[in-house]
């Protein structure tokens, strides 16, 4: 029998869905689970994208270019240019969710053995795209304890050697929500200019900033047209993730061009997706207000009923709809564990995503854990009660 | 100003693409072009997988599990186990189109430098895709004068080292139109299992075998099941080559493991598309008979006119909707270009792939062309009228 790769081994699994058999095992039981611990929002999608999708009237379900319809490319641009992007549609690769974005600028920019440099903890699938590109993560620690701001650039130089390639910023932050200040991406400008890096920017949580605070991307830096690759996706501004739709965009007409070459060896993105994401591109502003206006409330609620807990610490993130939180607890994996296949609290319980799997640096993030506040404020409040009770009984509490 | 990668540097550019810029000129030029170089068919969309799209009624458009919803992966059981391959859902993992399946199989089971025989001419992505996951391609040739049946097994032998991990066959192929046999199947099998060898069957044109001949996978053959991964998609089988669905099918626990965890990374294959496909299941057996009747009237209208032409000859192929002609020409990528922008005919011209693209061996193929039959009847014939004219006119004529 042929053995698999020991890329495939090494391919690290999902950390939010490692518990999911427990989480079936605690529903099997008649458990309530509460799922904190996906970013699945239970936001409806616009309307008037769906109803791109019920009206399409063609008859040859065909390809589209590899680098996306000229037609959503424009309105793309529309979209972005409103933000000060100030691109063209030539500046735009339209790709399979934010996902491929992901891997197709890691592949045009890094090579075997590159180093990247991520502020941890991450998007836990950066290791995976990292895996099977063969780049190596450089982790770099943020803290909780200061809301898990950008470290200091004296600590990214420490990193930096000759197989330095790029740094990845995910602004504003999943898991963390921590959104960055345009004082500390002009720090990473100045960085990425010295040291002749890329610098990758994944705005999946773009739209989602609270208290009045304004999205800085590094699309607005001047001067790093040929450093920044935009890598962004329609999954949670739409609330569309099965759309499977996003883009790269870079002004660097070099990784355009390469950028391209491994979009065409994988034919087309979606095209229903692409004349819904042409229509999403006209969502009226009350939607994103009300939706904004929404998570807010959520994580008022969520930010409020954990720090209220003994012995719990969550910082205020100020965008997307992810907290850590620091538990008195041993092992927020076996926690995590404990919560769906030991605990119940008027039969009902909570799932959450250990932090540790957002962190590569072993030892790091044990006794935090990710949320998400996708759930209605009810389900939201319960969802906590449940969890004091559960960090009041939990055996490994310290 | 940070260098693209040399992997980016390496990527081919797609053949079927290059000449497009040619193409764009003779049609600002005012000439008409007529497509033969590319895959898309010009047949309709089964209306009940249109329809399926139309009436879908969610409200957020999510994320579905990273294998595919067990509800379309149980309805692709069914049409599976109807070809006689006895799977169950646990045996599929539904991709991003065939492209994506491609991928994982080649991440799953190949590491950097593993080296995978590939019978040429093939399917020219797969060179990308080699290219992205590092693995190398050993071609061999098969020649058109023999129909591009599969080389001798015993040819496959003097390339095979301690690197060679997989064989990919493309059934019917992409080029040539090729339909392997069962004894050329058998032959494989004896080899896969005697070197302990993966075999990776692409089978995007299973549909489309004409004059009653049928189709055989290498899942109808016995004590192969640990070394089989098929690639699949509903690109051609449902003209829906927008919708970018396939999977990957193989009773191998460990290739469906492994295969998940980098599902697992990009998170899920589009929602609306799964939903489809559902239906598509259930497109109703008229249709296929319809699709065969016209592609196997196309293919005898090309294969018929192409061996008019004097000093050209073509196959007559078992198989999908291609075929690969030998032209008395110098050099088929100059021949292609020269037709785009040279010459005309009642101010009409075609575009064709050049064959080289499909081969790795250099300098093979320099006198072959690939054309796909995705016109109608009068297209064709007045295409082959135009392509006559051409050779005879064209100055690299030999
Ligand atoms: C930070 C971040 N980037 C990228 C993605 C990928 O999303 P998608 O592939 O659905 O666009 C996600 C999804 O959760 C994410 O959280
Ligand atoms: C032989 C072969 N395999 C795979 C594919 C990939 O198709 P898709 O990604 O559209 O499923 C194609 C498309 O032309 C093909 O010809």
């Amino acid at each position: 029998m042929p053995k698999i790769s020991q890329k495939g081994q090494r391919m690290p699994a999902s950390p939010i869905r490692k518990l999911t058999p427990f989480a079936d095992k605690a529903k099997l039981d008649g458990k309530k689970v509460y799922h904190l611990n996906i970013g699945q929002p239970d936001i409806e999608t616009p309307e008037g994208m769906l109803n791109a999708i019920k009206t399409i009237d063609f008859k040859v379900w065909a390809y589209t270019p590899s680098e996306g319809t000229l037609s959503y490319r424009k309105k793309l641009t529309e979209y972005y240019n409103k933000l000060g992007y100030n691109i063209t549609p030539e500046n735009i690769i339209v790709t399979t969710g934010g996902s491929e974005a992901i891997t197709i600028a890691m592949m045009s920019c890094l090579d075997d053995g590159d180093e990247v440099i991520i502020p941890e903890p991450f998007y836990a699938n950066y290791n995976g795209f990292a895996n099977q590109t063969d780049v190596v993560v450089k982790p770099i620690l943020s803290y909780i304890d200061n809301g898990f701001a950008l470290p200091p650039i004296s600590e990214f130089e420490k990193l930096i050697t000759p197989k330095t390639k790029a740094i990845i910023i995910c602004n504003p932050n999943n898991p963390t929500g921590y959104l960055y200040s345009r004082e500390e991406l002009e720090a990473l400008k100045e960085l990425a200019l010295k040291y002749d890096l890329y610098l990758f920017s994944d705005e999946a949580y773009r739209e989602f900033c609270y208290d009045g605070r304004t999205f800085i991307s590094p699309m607005h830096l001047d001067g790093l047209d040929e450093n920044v690759i935009v890598m962004d996706t329609v999954s949670k501004r739409y609330s569309a993730c099965g759309a499977r739709l996003g883009c790269l965009i870079t002004k660097n007409k070099a990784v355009i061009a390469a950028g391209l070459k491994f979009a065409q060896a994988r034919l087309s993105p979606g095209m229903v997706e692409q004349i819904a994401g042409e229509a999403a591109v006209d969502t009226p502003d009350e939607y994103f207000t009300a939706v904004n206006t929404e998570y807010t409330k959520r994580r008022d609620t969520l930010v409020n009923a954990l720090n209220k807990i003994d012995g719990v610490y969550c910082p205020n993130p100020g965008g997307a709809f992810y907290v850590v939180a620091k538990f008195p607890i041993d092992n927020a994996d076996k926690f995590c564990q404990w919560m769906l296949e030991s605990f119940s609290h008027e039969n009902q319980t909570v799932m959450m995503a250990p932090a540790t799997g957002f962190y590569s640096t072993p030892g790091a993030g044990t006794n935090e854990v990710r949320m998400a506040y996708v759930l209605n404020n009810d389900d939201l409040n319960k969802a906590m009660e449940c969890l004091a009770e559960g960090l009041r009984t939990y055996p490994g509490r310290v």
